[in-house]
């Protein structure tokens, strides 16, 4: 039997990519009281030096539990992210949904999560979405928490038992990315280990360019903190 | 540019696992006037033989565009179908829920097959869920294909276009296994082609005693057709 699980009211699942935000919803799991299991996905990402992060960061907060699920996006297509054909815009931030967006990818990650939180019997999964300093993504917004979150209470074994529902977490929904900075700060983490870049070089030095470089970089300034991103 | 995809109203997602009932409802979009793109998922299942039928059943219907996304449920865990440490169950269809579900399955299924319908510009998942004669397992009611909708419709960056909804079709929902079968006698599936075994053997013969034989040798009979399986 591989289905060990033993019911745990405080065990709770977390979505680490490696990048900023999950790390410091990882450490908020943990501050709230959490046992977490660590969730990342390789999925096919341009960036996939983010895993290595993603491991690291998981190692910081002795986090022993990390699970990476091998999902392959690129046969999805349809965005910068999964295929080197689609080029990440490097001009600067701009109105709309990006290139960069992966279709569904939150939903997909999200179904995955519910899927790993009922094997091991979590109630509760914590995850990154930002609603302000974020690219435009559909899938960060708080109605899509929601939706999801219905969702999983009629996807699963749970569905009829009122007092034990699935909770989807998302503690940075509407945190600024200094705030998010300035916190995980307060935790401890050391966001020299993480990793946010769209479009990395082989080492992993960040472009400086990308929305996401752009996003961060913005953040540490605002914070006030001194930013330890390893740029090309 | 692999995003070559042009808007397309009659293009619709089928997801096409190689049984009897989606192969079913691949006819009944082609039927409905749909220009199918087929999605089967190699999963990590125990009857991993299903894709070599998806393969057939696509080549039968002529659908040219057939996709297969990996994504790796071994490492969810907690179900028959994904690891050979948990026994298929072999002494007859039970009350409940068997250990044959898999945690969360048609919804990570549904949210990969979103993606797909985003990348190409689908608006219209098929998905052969159904509520009679199946499994007892959650995410194949009425309530999962409306909750998935409602996600679907904020997940997306159709978000805002009220016109322009995603909608999910599940023809089977209220058929008896018989009924399906009927159909797609009707429509010209060649069932001998599909597979069903939940527990094959390597040359794919159909162990007859899963919950998935008994529920098709089941439908076979009743519907007065021909049973063209071929049993270990």
């Amino acid at each position: 039997m591989t289905n060990k699980a033993i019911p745990s009211a405080n065990k709770a699942i977390v979505m680490v990519s490696g990048g900023l935000d999950s790390a410091t919803v990882a450490a908020i799991a943990q501050d709230e009281g959490y046992q977490v299991i660590a969730l990342s996905f390789d999925y096919g990402q341009r960036h996939r030096f983010e895993l290595k992060a993603a491991q690291k960061v998981c190692e910081s907060l002795s986090i022993n539990d990390h699970r990476v699920i091998s999902v392959d996006l690129r046969a999805v297509g349809g965005s910068a992210l999964t295929t080197s054909e689609i080029e990440v815009p490097k001009a600067g931030v701009a109105p709309g949904i990006p290139v960069t967006y992966v279709p569904a990818r939150n939903t997909i990650f999200l179904s995955l999560a519910l899927g790993l939180a009922e094997a091991e019997q979590a109630k509760l999964i914590y995850f990154g979405a930002n609603a302000l300093d974020y690219s435009g993504y559909p899938d960060c917004r708080p109605e899509f928490v929601e939706a999801f979150t219905r969702l999983a209470n009629v996807a699963t074994k749970a569905a009829d038992s009122a007092d034990d529902q699935y909770e989807i977490r998302a503690p940075l929904m509407t945190m600024t990315k200094a705030e998010i900075i300035q916190r995980g700060t307060e935790l401890g983490i050391d966001y020299a280990l993480t990793h946010s870049c769209y479009d990395p070089a082989e080492n992993g030095g960040a472009c400086r360019a990308c929305d996401s470089c752009r996003l961060r970089a913005k953040g540490f300034l605002e914070a006030g903190v001194a930013d330890p991103t390893r740029y090309v």
